[in-house]
């Protein structure tokens, strides 16, 4: 039978760097039981918070290369004696249950590497959900020592607004050439970038690589200038003959310098943090009705009345609220 | 003094398609004042509402010719002896106040007809708030008699999802050539155009336009298939040399015959009325913090704990739900 770990031996485990307690913190974090829950969050008060650390979002349609940019750039990073940890969220998980396993595998020199940790995480059921969890798991890696983390997401569309709130910085890798429908990057993902990368631009394709690139940047400079001060710039890279990978994390060490010395990358985590509260909240609020015997049944009872009866939408949540105060106070 | 008219007198008055009661009657609906909105719920529960009537959504960004296509398609409708409501949402409106007076004048000839009726709305705060005002809107236009609704917005980003959720048909307008970027209209709003329009389809631009037309048919085949069986369509017009409108109101046509048929309008309204519903409940229960003395105040105070004090975001949410069950036991 499985024994559990005191909230003490979690906390020595991971501020030792410990991977397997690391990677038990995180499940404990991800789980959904209450006394898990409790716990982790127990667990976190405990920890001491990294300073130096920062936070990579990254995303990109499939295909883009990904993977491979991120076990060229986990090499690179790695080199430079830092250690690297890589959360992968895929929204899709749920659908497509064998593609952690296929992120697990994917990332295969990295994996072995002992200055990285690789972590695919199952995105579960809400975004509030995904976000509140990793927020947890990063904290959980900086605490055991991990100077850079990276957060993947599948590029498919709602997870990056809630990934852009996790991290530091915001990397969109695109291809050339593919045209935007086709990658099916939304325009509110690109204005969120710090950096486009471009990426496979090697042989046939440079020349197409470095036509987007300007045509990117001009893109970029249409958008408003971030409160950070900031300008996204575009860049190239071949993870197939090794360029740009260095030029990614110089990009990265400039805006960390910058954001450092103008403050904002504190006031972004705080505002970030602000956030998570207000999502927690509201989604706690959501699931408020499930606490209750009996009002799911009811919500759904109003919710017919509005299809087939013509009962107004507006009354019959004003309705709802109703029955929701009485069911509290009666608790 | 202003005097105050009897639910009965708005119900007769929008019956007899008296367009100033009408406008009044919007108004009521569209006040923040619950007395009024608790009248505006009675009144359009009083109404019959219109089975013949289609609602079609308009969107677009600021120089696509918006209003040049809704006065010329306006005309149309209304030579077919069809009444005409236009409802134009600018979310923008709060922060740019000329432009609801701009949206009066735009339309000059329109304004005049006697079968039409153009009604500028501010859409206030929330989304939700403006769904649900619209819907109102929508349906004493129907009352009223009106046969054809526009919903107008701003091709600005969110409020087409909303809008999308109020509308039976909608009709994406673009330029030809202006690239995405340019136009800033996300992927997501051009999935759910069940038409793209591309104006400006005249003279030099002529070319152009016919390469448009091919380009975003192929985009649009890309995407998976409606629910409806809709196949979403491209099509081109000139205000200028007046081409191309009957064409827009005979696939309009064409659109409500096949889902009359299939029952999909009636299944989309449906659906359309229960995530009204949902919203509505969010929104309430949003709001719901305001509505106990001192709770706003202890979220703020929670807020900056979660700041400054490292008070971990899960927490503060569970905290303030905890007081708020509180506030209401004790109402």
């Amino acid at each position: 039978m499985k024994q559990r770990l005191s909230t003490e031996e979690y906390a020595a485990g991971v501020a030792a760097g410990d991977r397997i307690i690391l990677a038990k913190a995180i499940s404990l974090a991800e789980s959904s039981l209450p006394e898990d829950q409790e716990q982790a969050l127990a667990l976190i008060s405990k920890l001491t918070p990294s300073k130096n650390s920062i936070r990579i979002g990254i995303t990109g349609v499939p295909g883009v290369g990904k993977s491979t940019f991120i076990e060229a750039f986990g090499k690179y990073i790695t080199s430079l004696n830092k250690k690297l940890a890589v959360l992968t969220i895929d929204p899709s998980s749920q659908v497509t249950k064998g593609s952690i396993l296929g992120d697990k595998t994917r990332m295969d020199e990295l994996s072995k590497n002992p200055l990285a940790f690789i972590r695919p995480t199952a995105s579960g059921n809400t975004l509030g959900g995904t976000g509140s969890k990793t927020r947890e798991s990063i904290l959980l890696c900086e605490a055991a020592g991990y100077d850079v983390i990276l957060v993947e997401t599948v590029g498919v569309g709602q997870s990056e607004t809630s990934v852009k709130n996790l991290v530091d910085f915001f990397l969109l890798l695109m291809l050339a050439g593919a045209g935007d429908e086709l990658q099916g990057i939304k325009k509110g993902i690109m204005e969120m970038a710090d950096t486009i990368l471009i990426t496979k631009a090697d042989g046939d394709n440079l020349k197409r690589a470095r036509e987007a690139q300007a045509d990117y940047q001009h893109a970029l400079n249409l958008f408003s200038d971030n409160q950070s001060g900031w300008k996204p710039n575009v860049l190239t890279c071949s993870a197939l003959n090794g360029t740009g990978i260095r030029e990614v994390w110089h990009t990265i060490e400039l805006f960390r310098d910058q954001l450092t010395q103008n403050g904002y990358l504190d006031v972004q985590r705080n505002a970030q943090r602000i956030t998570a509260f207000h999502e927690s909240f509201e989604h706690l609020l959501k699931n408020e009705l499930s606490k209750f015997p009996g009002l799911r049944e009811k919500a759904e009872a109003l919710e017919e009345q509005v299809a087939k009866q013509g009962l107004p939408p507006h009354r019959a949540a004003a309705k709802l609220i109703t029955l929701y105060r009485e069911a509290v106070k009666k608790s």
